[in-house]
């Protein structure tokens, strides 16, 4: 049997089909911008999921159940999203409504959730409990593996990890509040902070690199700066990496999970990120030296997590 | 049948004897400050429990289990603390030390997971299946129930909730970190905070009130002084509430528990605490107004919720 795992974004749809063992088959993807209404989108998405299962070679009749990813807060258990911002959906059942198209079981869950839940399934790992993945993006997303299901708390929406405080009274973050970790560890503040050190500094690389780039900075020049020599972007480096480290301590003194993996496009930095955050993070977590530490690496799925995720949604 | 629950401080032990429905019959306590390594103080522990046994007219037949609540970082699977500050021990074979002296099935966790678990079967609503408890004492202790379930992590030290971020690079804390919760949310922080705003404004009721208490201020001064219409009082509470309530809109974030309980010395102050708490924290959770919203209590069981939560290791 296959399970059908969509990853609903701000503008479209993917879906694929996912094996047990968590490999895609086929996947396909489809504009959702402009579509009025949840209905709308749920509509496009069903056809998707038709259209990719006959792209496998397969029927309905193989597919076990479907799973739907999807940002903004979502209520798992009735099958509704609460509000999302991206796709302009309030209290929208969309389970119901894929179930006009597609009668099978049908699951929802916050994407974060999704792409943490399908490195948890690519782990393969047996022994591992407990499993936090983070993702550094236009926002940082979070997802909570414990006791190897899925966390959401009593309302479906546990695991917002990128609001938790780093800074208080500091940088605005789009949730309204100040000083969240992700208004400092996502990508988005990185490229704030790199323009605003291009300013600040315009006699240094980092400037005359965004300078380069049409006066835009990127995630990727300031690292390319440092490793270059350029003092700014060193100084960006570093505060960047601990500003991810904090969040990163925070998440294992709650937690204590086995793994942490980190992803995003800044991960493909590497062992440029990953090795000086685990200095940064290990010595500064709770009990550090006297308890078993926590082991921090890089996610692995990429974009696929997403759809893997949604897909073992229905095995949580 | 009862349970023994066993609460270990920093200079003395508590134990006592609870009925399954969470009530203690008995209970006594020892000193074990000065006490040299840890067999000395588990003899202690036992010959206390053991003498509380008689004290409720119960024989060792009449018990199920004993629990232990103990400080510092514990490994509730071996039944281990990897180390405790308070009490100076390292690795230490709890458990099996115990059993020595009473063979029955022995369990030890974390003093402040202890109080969670106490403040959590006090509760007695079936329908909580998330809750945290935070102490707001000389230190931030906290401890979490998922599905029903004291949550610890991989290794056991899971819910350092006093540990995470507040304020990058800020305040220095206990545990070595800069900017924790702890620094700014415990009765020791506000307690600082007050010295220093007594120092800086010499005319306050706030100083005087201070210098009433022989030059130490206490976590009651500010309240009583904000209370009076003193404003260095009234910025002082209004900065511990927004201190308080920062960390509580992270637990929140992160775990969407159906209840939060606040506990310690400082929740006396009753609802002068926990209606400005809850009107700082509901709005800044994420998705307020369109999720449903945690519930912000203080807990009720004071002192006892550790020998409660110990005895109740046992049904965790």
């Amino acid at each position: 049997m296959y399970y059908i795992g969509i990853d609903l974004g701000g503008t479209g749809a993917k879906a694929g089909i996912v094996t047990e063992e968590g490999s895609i088959i086929a996947k396909s993807s489809v504009p959702t911008k402009g579509l009025e209404g949840y209905e709308a989108v749920v509509e496009a998405m069903a056809k998707l999921a038709i259209k990719v299962v006959a792209d496998a070679g397969l029927t309905l009749d193989d597919i076990k159940a479907v799973g739907i990813g999807c940002p903004g807060s979502v209520d798992d258990k009735n099958g509704v999203v609460y509000y999302s911002n991206n796709i302009v959906m309030e209290n929208a059942p969309i389970c119901d409504e894929m179930k006009k198209y597609i009668d099978k079981p049908i699951y929802i869950g916050n994407d974060a959730n999704c792409a943490a839940l399908g490195e948890f399934f690519n782990l393969g790992d047996d022994s591992v409990e407990n499993f936090v993945a983070i993702t550094l993006g236009t926002g940082v997303g979070g997802g909570v593996i414990l006791g190897k299901k899925l966390y959401t708390g009593f309302n479906g929406v546990a695991g917002e990890l990128g609001h938790i405080n780093l800074c208080f009274g500091g940088e605005s973050c789009t949730c309204g509040r100040k000083g969240c970790w992700e208004a400092y560890a996502s990508a988005t503040a990185l490229i704030r902070d790199t323009e605003r050190a291009a300013k600040a500094n315009p006699d240094s690389l980092v400037a005359s690199m965004v300078a380069k780039n049409g006066g835009k900075a990127n995630g990727i020049i300031p690292f390319e700066a440092a490793k270059a020599g350029d003092s700014v972007g060193k100084t960006l480096v570093d505060n960047y990496i601990s500003y991810v480290g904090e969040g990163l301590v925070d998440i294992i003194n709650i937690f204590q999970p086995s793994i942490v993996a980190i992803g995003g496009g800044i991960c493909n930095q590497g062992d440029n990120l990953l090795i000086p955050l685990r200095e940064y993070v290990i010595p500064r977590t709770y009990g550090a030296g006297l308890v078993p530490a926590t082991e921090i690496i890089i996610a692995k799925l990429g974009n696929d997590a997403g759809i893997i995720g949604a897909a073992f949604l229905a095995k949580k």
